[in-house]
């Protein structure tokens, strides 16, 4: 473990943490401290000098006007104050001895040269004391495992996805869509401007990070290209990276958002297929991509079985597993006919795409054979099941999985958080349906045995797609 | 109005029915009569020869052994039997002078040759007759204005929307999920194998619907390529094609799903291109570009601009904009100074992109004060708003609308139906939430002032691009 991993792993391991910004009007500091309060982190200070009572608390945090006055060791501060008092903050943080400062506070090297410089005069405050930053302009860590948080009411459990991103809100809203979809961090990092701890800093180290599995990635730009080309090809993690700035304007917006430079879109493109990096266009694909990594189950060929209730669907899925660089499986002569025993002889196909008719929605035995049949065939490396909406049946799936282990994709047609919740009582009396509340916890069930939901039939050929790749190019 | 067309406008304002394979034990022609019966359908019948008792009734609606002992006029009849049973229900609808047959049955020309025989005979007997056949192989229609349905618990209010589909599982999938986005129909068709009515026949008839306003379609294949070609250049209502068999894969499944050709997928997309026909993969693109044009605002420039709360999709929305060939707006100098009295000066952008900072999470008044001063300003002529999560500042936006009336497309990054109702009460302590429940209503109001919500930035892109192109192109 080299320096900055185990200063790193250091920060993540705080004990301490004193956080300016707060205030008894209420603000985004209060916000972020509400955040360490649900994670139950264990010693949380507010400093702010304008209150100089005793004994006063915040939030049922004990306020003091400076470090001095807390009079105990501290590891982390987070500065969420305007940007003309962060340089005071940062010498004192760096005279008292704090290991490193999280700079929530935007107005530096975003906004130009002069915000370029005043950040680069706290990089200088900072390694004189021997101490880190993180940011500006960031929301900084979310780690269930050890308290730290960005928001209030994330996730007190962990997981395994560790993610990386450029933009606060976006670290943000990926924890609350992951926890619709049963997702769970490892830690979630938000380095913003990047001043001293940037982008390849956490890559290398939660690609070093036994309690991460998977690494997501929210990006505009980076400043050292031939180390982020030397850690994508060490790493043996599944990556996936959201690079925004494709475009003209995609790059000179992401310029005044981070001051980040976004490179030539083409040659981003040749290095993420080079080292099998799974590059994805929008949020909605990021979550999609998420869940196919949770726990990818290895596979050494790209013939896809197809199953559907509905027709339409089968056909539009025959579309996407080919312009996804798959292949239509062939299945066994024996397949075929085990599934002509349950398959009813009209409205449905035996061929793949293997289309169960109108008859699978009211006849669940059907949809079970049809998932043993073809997941045992020999001729079936993965699978993509289309389906009207997330019923009760999912729980085939997961019990044929532990036979099988194949890559499996499911489409949802309806959204899959949405359930038979939101419908009226004629509706859900006329389809099995599941709770909407207990989706997430489902959805995580299927992610651990390799089994990932997508909303619509080309992100789920995509994400079987991936998975091939991840465990049959050269690099990995 | 030609014969084809005044024969369809027949089908849809039929006031009896016959219904063949409803039973004692139900199945799916129990399940379709119960869609008639929850639209409230006028006369009902139902037709099984195997139950003589007198008297007898299903699901409320009385029971014949065949029509002649109903005795009274039948306008349509539907045939959801064996199809071993379908051509001696065809003979004895022509004899007792129904006026047109909707066969659900399977297992005809979808089959191969020999079921391409039977279907042609099938048809022989209903010109006999002067009977329009619609099938095999297909769900029928859904008309809430008149009743007809094809399946249970479907919306009784009209919209104006005509959707026609060669799947029938599409129609009724598109129908539940259109029902939780708030989308009305004018008229669903789903003609399966076409063996009379077909594609073209219910486009033409589409186009002159005056209670149609929007076009949407799910086909695999069509038979008169010069007549599909020749509708799509002179009916002026927005048209939305989702066109499966795409690939070599595709196309094979379709054929065993409907028997269909899918014909050359390049020469499609010219058609498409050349005739402003939008083109969509998935039912969710469907779906998002349904909303699109429900009430399309007019409009004849390119200029987008963005507004986000969240910084990172404000550049990823660059990138989307760009993507799909449309431009970002140049603000005036007036619009940029009036934004500065009300955006935060840091973590925010002025510049489009306009990126309001996390503070808009807290600041109603600052979104509504963007809405305002970005949608009046001259160089803009639409807007594409990336939120979190639909909140109940919608409301400004529609308020905004009547002055402006400008194409507008909102992502929702956390699902729009699922709103806060999934979230546990300390996340909904954190966020303006509207109930699941008024969403649908919500979505509907929002369509009918131009405004439309989509899944990611992609897609919203896209369909500010279809509406510009749609009133601009050569075509239209």
């Amino acid at each position: 473990m080299n320096d900055i991993i185990s200063e790193i792993e250091d920060i993540f391991h705080s004990q301490s943490l004193a956080i300016y910004g707060v205030s008894r009007k209420g603000g985004l500091g209060n916000i972020l401290l509400q955040g360490f309060i649900d994670q139950e982190f264990p010693n949380l200070f507010i400093i702010n000098p304008r209150i100089t009572e005793p004994d006063m608390e915040i939030l049922g945090v004990p306020v003091f006007p400076d470090l001095y006055s807390v009079g105990k060791p501290i590891d982390l501060a987070i500065c969420s104050t305007h940007p003309k008092y962060v340089k005071d903050i940062i010498i004192e943080c760096g005279k008292y001895g704090v290991k490193a400062v999280v700079i929530f506070s935007a107005g530096f090297g975003e906004k130009g040269e002069q915000g370029k410089k005043a950040e680069q005069e706290l990089l200088e405050i900072a390694q004189k004391y021997n101490m880190r930053l993180v940011g500006p302009n960031c929301m900084g860590f979310y780690c269930p495992e050890t308290g730290l948080s960005f928001f209030p009411a994330l996730p007190t459990e962990s997981g395994s996805l560790g993610f990386i991103s450029q933009s606060g809100s976006i670290a943000n809203i990926l924890a609350f869509s992951s926890m619709l979809k049963g997702i769970r961090f490892s830690k979630s990092i938000s380095y913003g401007n990047a001043v001293d701890l940037g982008f390849n800093d956490f890559l290398e180290y939660l690609g070093e990070d036994p309690k991460t599995n998977i690494i997501a990635c929210y990006m505009e730009g980076i400043d050292d290209g031939r180390r982020f080309i030397k850690l994508v090809k060490n790493i043996k993690k599944p990556i996936i990276i959201w690079k925004a700035g494709a475009t003209g304007a995609g790059s000179k917006a992401a310029h005044s958002h981070t001051g980040s430079l976004s490179g030539n879109d083409k040659l981003w493109n040749n290095i993420f297929e080079q080292y099998g990096v799974n590059r994805v266009y929008n949020l909605e694909e990021m979550v999609s991509m998420i869940q196919a990594f949770i726990n990818p189950m290895p596979v050494d060929g790209r013939r896809v079985a197809i199953i559907s209730g509905p027709g339409g669907p089968a056909v539009s899925s025959a579309d996407a597993v080919e312009m996804n660089n798959l292949k239509l499986a062939d299945l066994t002569d024996e397949s075929k006919s085990k599934l002509r025993e349950y398959i009813p002889e009209f409205g449905s196909s035996m061929s793949n795409p293997i289309d169960l008719s109108l008859q699978a929605t009211f006849d669940p035995i059907l949809e079970k054979n049809a998932y043993e049949i073809v997941g045992n065939d020999p001729n079936v490396d993965m699978m993509l099941i289309w389906l009207t909406m997330l019923t009760p049946r999912y729980k085939d799936l997961l019990k044929l999985q532990d036979e099988i282990s194949k890559p499996i994709s499911i489409v949802s047609g309806i959204d899959v958080n949405v359930s038979a919740d939101s419908f009226s009582k004629k509706v859900k009396r006329s389809f099995i349906h599941i709770r909407a509340k207990k989706v997430p916890d489902i959805i995580k069930n299927l992610n651990q045995k390799g089994i990932s939901i997508h909303p619509n039939e080309h992100l789920a050929a995509k994400a079987l797609y991936n998975i091939y790749r991840f465990y049959n190019s050269n690099s990995n």
